[in-house]
């Protein structure tokens, strides 16, 4: 029997996702209830369960609603509802025992899964239970406990046939459009690949983003089946299909920490849920990757592989050199030309290598030999553009599309090389930031055209790389940033200056100058 | 040059502790801004930056403000507000680097304690710097920075005398009065003892509440340096000192996930803030209480005496027996009486012995030989007692407060031995339930009373217990809770039953029974 009180409703006339209240701080402490705890409101016959927000300045017999409450208890504001201080849910509890050092089964991974999707977990909740992940690491099992309760609390894609080929990249690789050929590669031999992929969260363009250029991505999970069961394949955005919905929701708050300890349930769960049975994941591995060496790669490699074969897929895992862009464009537009101009036989050689030999091993895992060789023929005959061309129509794209039509952003600026020599490096980072504040992902057209990549020689004033924006402003912040930053390195192999960078104590990183 | 938009202003009418927006989902992508990040507002010649909450069915040119953002911007709805996303607070790179493992310096803590006290970090950032530290530890040297950086950033107190005595308990016990005892006996012996304590966050009583009972405790920092000035001590609540404020932000978002990292600091800080010199740290020890083996109070010891060192006080810790409650009575007003029984010759044995051994610890530490002697002295001969009636009075209180004078709830409810035998335990956490439960902290005469402790002998219905309550639907809640309970253990000692607890899978937790 826990105190109840009843509040005046006053609407707050916005939906945040989850059943939220605000009340004030002497109101909360009249019910004992405090920040982040819970609610029960009633009024007449109906119920529901939402998040304490402490404010003040509120009239303390008031309670601001959210739309979510409004539309559950059916109020309009004036109303008195009852509230009454609600247990926390059970996925708390595990959530604590978490933070307490144990290892979770199954049962408590879905059950706290679960909450996530229905959004009973406040994001402090969420926060702890990313950050606790991150920092002691999550074992196979843990991995593949929530990589099943992702898929078991989503929707799934049932397309009644086999087999069913995907792939997908751990990500961090700027202009890395492999996506957008292997997967016409694969359905022009007649494999099924239903892929789904995401946007851009910190990279210049996501597959979706790319492949969006060129047609509508966000299908419904109809939509998709029709697709992929007429062409043999699609390039969807995932977000829209609620498959392996929790994610989404954790990579909210991932995203603000720069962490990402969900990386291998995210990315299984998604593969399982479309019903892939043969997946090859690429792993970029390099300085200015995700994955910085080979054998962290392994690791890596192995528990991706044996949290696949627990899901019932077979998986392979591809270690792809990840150091520089792929090709050299980044950004929506000039990805999605460059990829046109890959299918059309006139692709860079890096991203033809990369391309095709994922095609290649995916087709050696369904029994092709000489996978690579297959995946070249399609390409060079055309079957893989013609392929193309019937996705981009089957999603409702142009298909007579050509890659010099794609519009991109008409604002340029060129960087040159300030002394002869070798590429030595290629920052992914500085290059990501660079195609952002030109704009992308959101302005399809912004990026950066590489007209270098690492081992090229270059004179004095020879063009390294070419800006593309739709905004002056945005080329403007672009030419700020880079007088602080060097995208591109060149020099003599060898002759690198040893000390990469100098970190001083805080005080004299930026040495106060007195004007006299 | 980021992308700036013009929004019109809704006011929501209520403070929430820190600059909050709420923006359509839309508007958020159009600004390129993510849920947690930062936009600077502009209206005529001011700026502030607020943290951006995401939601949706607001109009896209709508920007919903609390009244921090109001009152900052001097808006009063309906005004066009200039938004350009901001850059994240550097403290918010320290906590990235601290989730990647880093250990940081001074200077660094210095900035996130600073933006933790300014409300820069959003509760997600917040959330997983706590879970971060509670998941890897906080070392020494972290401890100190913390410590340090916390009493910088809030007020001191400067009495301009010396020494300055001072005690704490990590808590964790119920019933623990001690502070009531110490207090005045340290005063009547002519020793300065500026005590702030805390509120019950998940106990029956805390220090404040307690002493409230006797006085008021909701002192300005004025204020108690003249009440220490005039009598020697007081018991002050410290929330309104704005001594170590940092700790009141970080304990909102540790107490939803029930972790306490900041243990160590949170304490040390709020020491030093006082002006303290000589220190002893009360850890309780035993099942039941926060510290469950000596062997992890010493660690636990050597951080606080080292940490102590480094701020400048000398500081001792005394490990006491915590697996029982202090004396007999858990809850405001039946502590408060029992701390006045207490002065008056007439207290529990144990709550006499723990009191004046903490305060003779504290005696020895500034050169006082025989210590605890000298405090029973002080007992004895009612000096203490005449030193409490100053206290209460030189706070506001009625010194001729009368322990019989004290309200306690009217609504009681005993519970006696089951079977005769010996009282082999006493849980702490269930007592605390039960008392919360009654109504404390917040209904003052609510709580418990004990009438045996471990190693009583009892019979069959011998009284074990009595609840106290203010309000009879409480009490009914504490009789539901006592049928699924055992809050005292009664046996034969060596006869316990050996499986203390049984955990089965989840699916025989409940066995589901059909009815045919």
């Amino acid at each position: 029997m826990r105190e109840r009180t009843r509040f005046k409703v006053r609407l707050l006339n916005f939906s945040s996702g989850r059943p939220l209240v605000v009340i004030d701080d002497e109101a909360a402490k009249r019910l004992g209830v405090r920040p982040h705890e819970r609610l029960v409101l009633r009024w007449r016959s109906r119920e529901i369960v939402a998040i304490v927000n402490v404010a003040w300045h509120i009239p303390p017999d008031t309670m601001l609603v959210n739309d979510e409450v409004a539309e559950e208890l059916g109020v309009k504001g004036g109303e008195e509802v009852e509230a009454e201080v609600a247990p926390p849910p059970r996925s708390l509890r595990y959530i604590r025992d978490l933070l307490g050092g144990a290892r979770l089964g199954y049962e408590e991974i879905k059950c706290i899964v679960k909450d996530v999707v229905e959004d009973r977990l406040s994001e402090v909740e969420l926060a702890a239970l990313v950050t606790a992940i991150s920092q002691r690491g999550m074992g196979v099992d843990e991995a593949y406990y929530f990589s099943r309760a992702m898929v078991e609390t989503g929707e799934t894609l049932d397309l009644g046939v086999k087999p069913i080929l995907d792939k997908h990249s751990i990500g961090g690789v700027p202009g890395d459009k492999t996506t957008l050929v292997v997967v016409p590669i694969i359905a022009s031999l007649g494999y099924y690949i239903p892929k789904t992929s995401s946007r851009a969260i910190t990279s210049p363009a996501g597959t979706a983003d790319r492949a969006e250029v060129l047609m509508p991505v966000e299908l419904s999970p109809e939509e998709v089946r029709e697709v992929v069961l007429k062409v043999h394949g699609c390039i969807a955005w995932g977000g829209a299909l609620r498959m392996a919905p929790a994610d989404d929701k954790i990579i909210r708050v991932e995203y603000p920490l720069a962490i990402d300890p969900f990386l291998v349930p995210s990315i299984m769960a998604k593969k399982r849920a479309v019903g892939a049975t043969h997946v090859v994941i690429d792993i970029p591995v390099g300085r200015g990757a995700k994955v910085k060496t080979i054998g962290e790669a392994h690791y890596l490699a192995r528990e991706i592989m044996e949290v696949g074969r627990r899901l019932g897929m077979e998986v392979a895992c591809a270690l792809t050199v990840g150091e520089q862009p792929i090709g050299y464009a980044a950004g929506p537009a000039l990805e999605a030309r460059e990829a046109l101009y890959t299918l059309m036989g006139r692709g860079p050689p890096d991203l033809l290598d990369k391309a095709t030999s994922i095609a290649g091993i995916l087709l050696e895992m369904v029994g092709v030999e000489g996978g690579r060789q297959v995946a070249l023929e399609s390409l060079r005959r055309g079957k893989a553009l013609e392929k193309m061309r019937e996705i981009i129509a089957a999603q409702g794209g142009d298909p007579s599309v050509k890659p010099e039509d794609i519009p991109v952003g008409d604002k340029r600026l060129t960087i040159r090389a300030e002394k002869s020599g070798m590429v030595t490096w290629i920052n992914n980072a500085i290059i990501a930031t660079i195609a952002r504040l030109a704009g992308a992902p959101k302005d399809k057209g912004a990026g950066i055209e590489l007209h270098v990549k690492i081992g090229d020689k270059v004179g004095r004033g020879t063009p390294l790389m070419t800006v593309y924006s739709e905004h002056s402003v945005k080329l403007q912040a672009v030419e700020e940033y880079l007088s602080e930053v060097t995208p591109i390195g060149v020099g003599k192999p060898g002759t690198e200056m040893l000390i990469r960078s100098l970190l001083a104590p805080a005080p004299h990183e930026r040495p106060t100058v007195l004007e006299r």
